[in-house]
């Protein structure tokens, strides 16, 4: 819209997910795709202001639960790393075992954190004494100075957050939002004086997702990640996952239980009001722009984005139409736009000098949620003309506008969810099983593109049979249960936990 | 305050202020400079409060002068440094041989930007086919972008800024803010028609400073670098420095006239209204963090720091008195707190478990410009007492005290900057000259910790001459002009031009 990249025509059915995604974030204007590293796109002007306000969401939830901003250097010491590598090799090798972590020796066998990570190894001409690396997230530099910062039990609970650039070496096709080397990311990690403490956490962290995942009219799966996909070092991992249009399922939220485990490599231990040293135990939050992804797959259309009134950079345009011909026409505009500024809905005056067909077009492409005409004829009868991007058209007075804006953008929410739900739930089907045991029958039965939910209660070789047999993912336990008992799709054992089988992103 | 670091006693005088600064920076919890990588400090959440009120004045000025922000990958190819290498080769070849820079051949010798950033060489075990290295500035990357955004006249002018984190390998003794190896950057890049549209941009870039310097009480000397001290490919630099409480000048803000040199190195030409293809002209604006490090170096006092109210996290601290014996002090002290909040002032109600007198001192060292107390007694009488960190203490009635508050943080803005104004000048002095010719004098009479004025109008030699007497360094020629003619204190040269010569950062 002047300046760089004008709203480029021929955007691809949506039913062709795989092209319409990666054509419609370019041609809305939320990323350039064109700076020469793959995977590290441009943010554009339109994009950025939708992310700093899924950030705010994000920050509201924060000032809400009490956790504190900070900002971390970027580059962490290797030798951090080590201490990272040695607890995740400990856990590993016990969990492989069988045995309490606790147990176990420290190994010097190295994680997978040193091969996706980016080193730096050269400073100017001079190489680094020791080389840095690009953090991927913070719990090594953050845990190093947690050491420093807690002492007693009325340092506890100490609760951080940041919103900061991460990289991930990534080797796999990148896509805008979804799957990049630089990430905008969202982190929070706190430390408690015992596992109560840390569960309540985990508790609080839901809650958050939950009421930011409404915002951004998103249904979602919440499950605990079976064992082998839970975070290297935690005790466990939950995930929202949202099901994108072509079937995958995208994790959007992650929140892991990590109980002491950390604490002891990070040298993290508190004095309690007894006078006795404990370990502390700790939890981490995180989300991305994976968000603003979900958002942008989940509620497009045809024609282009439909934003969230949450997040919609602009929740209004303004549309003066013959300004030139009749002078009214300039300070109604204004007129409304103050009335609805100072109601708190943000509003564009779109006065380009192109016709009203191209200012259409382009803001249905860019999805904002509401449009509104101001005309010599509306100001005449006292009304002008709003359209929704989620479909429908009405007059509405200009006097007192802003309350009734207020009411559409909230009925587009509205849409926006029960369109989202109707969607998932036609992507959600049951696990094709034998009507006579409940078990889950051949693999012919498994269509492309869809969510598969089941009753599973198994161990790991049966968890491994149902993948096998599906050749799709397990998500884990979902929060919520079955609604009564089902036999297990595997073991046939009588459970109500509910489970995901998908391709994930 | 509670959690991490608690305020620490043991403030040195501000008179040595090579120990008070770096010492008050941690106390007053800006940030915390233990984090295992010299020359990157955590940001500690009431720095970054202060640090986001300061971007967020530089946004106001971007949006008032229609730049819009973007958000550049953080890594660039090697490949785009080789075109700016060769461009700055060109030109300090072009000035040292006195010729005009585009009748000059390429050179391949590298520049000393190579020496100046981190590389990164490794994703995960696999070495890089091209390294990449971390930005110290932008012009690379978004120039790349540039040339594909502007193709037509009507595609300009192009205003962009972003605030991202940069970063410089830092040879030299890191200080928090001034000198740091990760850099909280605010960098605009403007893309004009020709000479013209970057004169105005220049001019536009030192209003936009002068409002900001304004809004943080801070004077400074606006002056156009001398040819040597030109940002590499920059036709001229223009700076404006402030001078610190030990009499060293510390540059906190460039912008530079780019005229059409670097667009030829990025392919940056565009088809203008008759249809031939001319090279872009450009500017860049640059600011970092040392705006706060110049706000702690200024304002604060023995006591602690002082911030200016346009970016004090909490504008005024509310400080219940004896509330567990009176309820109505909780009530009224929500009830002043929600007036002050709704008309715009950054408020917190300081009622943690701890004597007045600690609150008292705590706030004193974070330089919270208002303090407002709440008592039984007040609340009878309808007034509280007011304190200014300033100086002086008023009975205020509570009764609409919004707007008593805001005129008050006008007066400690008032103070600061009248304050700082008198600093100033008593830190600047004339460069003893020779009464009988004007000529400067033996350097015995050059003081520590002063920065001297003179009237300058040399040549290279001329400047070298002074530099080598006054073993200071020439900071250009000032914006302000001298009001009558003087001798030039090296050449004897009659003229107008002030300059000065200074201990930089």
């Amino acid at each position: 819209m002047g300046g760089p990249g004008k709203a480029k025509r021929g955007i691809p059915p949506k039913s062709d997910f795989n092209s319409w995604y990666p054509s419609i974030v370019e041609i809305a204007e939320l990323v350039d795709k064109r700076y020469p590293i793959k995977g590290m796109d441009v943010w554009m002007p339109y994009g950025l202001r939708s992310m700093n306000l899924i950030d705010q969401l994000a920050r509201r939830e924060m000032a809400r639960t009490g956790h504190d901003e900070f900002s971390f250097p970027l580059l962490v010491p290797e030798e951090l790393l080590d201490k990272e590598n040695r607890l995740v090799s400990r856990l590993k090798a016990a969990r492989e075992a069988g045995i309490d972590p606790s147990e176990m020796r420290d190994e010097e066998e190295p994680s997978g954190f040193k091969k996706e990570v980016y080193w730096v190894t050269h400073g100017g001409e001079n190489k680094l004494d020791a080389p840095m690396f690009l953090r991927p997230t913070s719990e090594t530099p953050m845990y190093t100075m947690f050491s420093l910062w807690v002492r007693s039990h009325a340092d506890l609970p100490l609760k951080t957050f940041q919103i900061v650039n991460t990289f991930r070496y990534e080797t796999k096709q990148t896509r805008s939002f979804i799957r990049v080397r630089e990430i905008h990311f969202f982190e929070a990690h706190t430390v408690h004086r015992d596992k109560q403490g840390a569960d309540e956490q985990i508790e609080e962290d839901a809650e958050m997702v939950r009421r930011i995942l409404h915002d951004l009219c998103l249904p979602s799966i919440v499950s605990k990640r079976p064992v082998w996909d839970t975070f290297p070092g935690a005790w466990y991992t939950k995930a929202a996952d949202v099901v994108m249009p072509n079937g995958r399922t995208l994790q959007v939220a992650t929140y892991h239980h990590y109980r002491d485990q950390w604490a002891e490599a990070f040298d993290l231990s508190y004095e309690d009001s007894d006078g006795s040293s404990k370990m502390c135990h700790q939890t981490t939050f995180g989300m991305s722009e994976r968000l603003l992804g979900a958002v942008v797959g989940m509620h497009g259309d045809d024609n282009g984005l439909i934003m969230p009134p949450a997040i919609a950079p602009y929740q209004v345009i303004l549309m003066p139409i013959a300004a030139h011909s009749d002078d009214r026409v300039t300070t109604a505009v204004e007129q409304i736009s103050n009335q609805l500024t100072s109601a708190g809905i943000r509003t564009k005056i779109e006065d380009r000098a192109v016709s009203p067909g191209v200012k259409h077009y382009d803001w249905e492409i860019r999805g904002a949620p509401i449009r509104v005409e101001v005309g010599p004829r509306d100001i005449s009868s006292g009304k002008c003309v709003v359209t929704l991007r989620t479909g429908g058209k009405s007059d509405e007075s200009i006097e007192g506008i802003s309350h009734n804006i207020a009411k559409l953008l909230d009925s587009v929410s509205g849409t926006l969810r029960k369109r989202a739900q109707k969607f998932y739930e036609s992507l959600v089907h049951p696990l094709p099983v034998d009507p006579s045991d409940g078990r889950a029958i051949s693999s012919d039965e498994i269509e492309d593109g869809v969510v598969y939910e089941l009753a599973f209660d198994g161990n790991d070789s049966d968890a491994e049979a149902l993948e096998h047999l599906t050749g799709l993912t397990l998500l884990g336990e979902c929060d919520e249960p079955l609604t009564q008992e089902a036999p297990c799709a595997i073991s046939g054992k009588l459970t109500t936990k509910r489970q995901h089988v998908a391709r994930m992103y």
